[in-house]
């Protein structure tokens, strides 16, 4: 049995008018689909975070697929890793350099767990030791927003939705806006802990949301907060000092490992990160500076669901906790990381994702649901999931209408704050 | 399907007098044979080296193993991790420290992984990830012996046998009679690369003994020797830098972490170990000290298969190489290091075998041979090893009439030379 056939659809996905750090969320996000058919007629799919140059990366991939066992993973990433170069010491002729390669191989290796699944009548978790959980827990993910939903910016919101369906549609951009949020959110999918997505407003406001928080949840909640790394060493320990009791862990106040590391010794809150230490070629300077407590990991970007397991090695060799970062993403990738949290020997932490904020689905059981904040792990063969093709097409054409190529959050802020620019670090 | 059954054999194999520095091989080597059957009456077998200490380990896991799924191997281990104590913050009360925990899983990893394979019809390889080359290399691995073979000091010398043969009978104890047990085994077996057990003369002579056998073998032939760590910093420091250039690695000169780094600052060679890094919990102080190049795994000591591809992508992370070392052993371990060996990314270095020096088996299909050093990996499903049960039981009865219970080879040279006594540190 071997690969006959690699399908890639770019889609685009309605997204709210989220603000982070970098701008505002446009009214589509990208993903890709990758689905891959054997010669049996098995198909196994994955889904990514999508742009034009990654679904090129993945086009250059398929030729060097098709043929290939799907089981053969490691010698799937040896030929991907060694395409172009007449030796692995000469580097620089390949398709993509090491971060697109983990991020193609990625879709590649959760399509073929997927078909592997399937042949062996196992659900992924199952090919990566078993389950240690039958169900994974999410934390309710806040974002300071503007009014509108489904993509509409302003507009949308009805005012005849009740609870969760009238928050996604509300504004959010004061500690009064984002406790409402949170209380939706909370009702809706029984989240046990709450991050809020800072690193838009002035830290003193922010920490003033945290605050609230905690005044509207008390301390049964863990809360988190990550301002993207935008802020100084200095705003961070200042704020930092102030949040100590009251957060779970503070995600990515300061930019790079040594800030990191400076911020870690001042203040007594464990950090976490998914911007410091992101790839394995990080690990040795974020183990040598002690940058951060917690890697937020994401199968996306780390190269699979495999080599997750692997990283969970190295986090509980040097005393490091592990969780899950998130983009916007449907249900695919929300399996995908239902399996790995629940093949993790530790799950300490309850993972990031934007789920709740999509509406979109393309696969045929419709959306995942949430109880008392954490998804079921599927027990079907393979990922458990299987792709609904007319919401794929017409996932597929809103890819092709919007024209949207890659993720810009700041040209969508200079559409509503005219001038808007970024800035690495902002206070 | 669940596990029904856990059967426990400890086995004594016949062994040549080989010396090392903790003194000399005992007629009978000891191993225990464990085979796991499960409701469906699917079999799986490992082997581990044995003691009566890890026999009774093993006969505690059994009531924890009963009634498990053997696919289910993130939950058996942390059933074992955990037995005995209220949490996993209360250790103490277990029936092991983690050393012989991971050592306890081992054997019933590798067991369940063959279980696991033969209902999947895969071999093992493809249960980690699919094989990276069907052959896998290991390398001659020489000692200082006294004359005899088959656990018979002295005796047993067949002088019309040939080859292979007589020298395993043969007497080596200089340079000249290292070299022709290099010869005979090369000749038999097509080694590539060629390991030297030290740390039984003074430095002067086996250093001397690397030499001839470069003079014998040329530069072609990658060389290494093994002080086991009976060398002074001092000592390893003027020999190494006198084995510059004739050396693809050096083993554990020297005893523990900040030796082995001050070595390594000294002498341009590699350092191999598996004396100063042998756990997960060592590997902090191996990066931050720099202790040695090279991590000589064992998937018996290292908690099983997994954990070694999860010691492989440490290694690749921090630099390191990553090898195996080995004891006196049968073919169920050896299919274990094969199906481990060929599913590893990279394998720069030939592996350590003891197996020629082995000549009792426990499996249907005979001794595993070597073409050019190397062992071709099973393709039939699991470990591609089946139990001889008439072999077993005779090889049960050995260990009953032995007497033997675990390893002391200071023991057993004190009965060649009276009131010899090891030395951590010799020369």
């Amino acid at each position: 049995m071997t690969i006959k056939e690699m399908i890639i659809t770019p889609i685009a996905i309605v997204d709210p008018p989220l603000l982070n750090a970098a701008g505002l969320h446009a009214p589509y996000a990208l993903r890709t689909i990758v689905e891959l058919i054997t010669t049996d007629n098995i198909s196994g799919v994955s889904e990514i975070p999508g742009n034009i140059e990654i679904d090129a990366a993945l086009a250059s991939a398929r030729e060097l697929l098709i043929g290939k066992d799907p089981f053969q993973l490691n010698a799937i990433r040896h030929t991907l890793e060694n395409v172009g170069t007449e030796t692995a010491a000469q580097r620089g002729d390949a398709p993509w350099d090491q971060r697109k390669l983990v991020h193609v191989f990625s879709a590649i290796e959760v399509a073929c767990m997927d078909i592997i699944g399937k042949v062996l009548g196992l659900p992924v978790v199952d090919l990566l030791g078993g389950r240690m959980r039958d169900r994974v827990p999410f934390s309710a993910y806040l974002f300071y927003k503007y009014a509108g939903a489904g993509g509409k910016l302003g507009f949308g919101v009805d005012p005849a939705a009740g609870g969760w369906a009238a928050a996604r549609q509300a504004e959010a951009l004061d500690p009064a806006g984002i406790v409402d949020q949170a209380r939706a959110m909370y009702t809706e999918f029984g989240f046990q802990s709450i991050k809020l997505k800072g690193g838009v407003f002035e830290p003193r406001a922010e920490v003033d949301a945290i605050i609230a928080l905690r005044e509207a949840f008390g301390p049964g909640t863990p809360l988190r907060i990550d301002p993207n790394a935008v802020w100084t060493v200095e705003t961070a320990i200042r704020y930092g000092k102030e949040m100590e009791g009251l957060l779970e862990y503070l995600e990515d106040p300061v930019r790079g490992q040594e800030n990191m590391a400076k911020v870690r010794k001042a203040v007594n809150i464990p950090l976490a990160t998914n911007m410091c230490t992101t790839a394995f070629e990080d690990i040795p300077g974020s183990i040598s500076l002690g940058s951060e407590d917690i890697i937020l990991s994401d199968h996306h970007f780390w190269g699979g669901l495999r080599t997750s397991m692997e990283l969970s090695r190295i986090c509980a060799t040097f005393g490091r906790g592990l969780s899950m970062h998130s983009n916007s993403h449907l249900g695919i990738s929300l399996a995908a990381m239902v399996h790995l949290g629940a093949a993790l020997p530790r799950l300490p932490y309850a993972l990031d994702t934007h789920y709740p904020w999509q509406s979109d689905e393309v696969i045929t059981r419709g959306r995942f649901k949430f109880e008392e904040g954490a998804v079921m792990v599927p027990r079907e063969p393979g990922l458990g999931v299987e792709l609904d093709r007319e919401s794929l097409a017409r996932l597929h054409q809103n890819y092709l209408d919007c024209g949207l190529t890659r993720r810009d959050d700041a040209v969508e802020m200079q559409k509503v704050v005219p001038g808007w620019t970024f800035e690495a670090v902002r206070w």
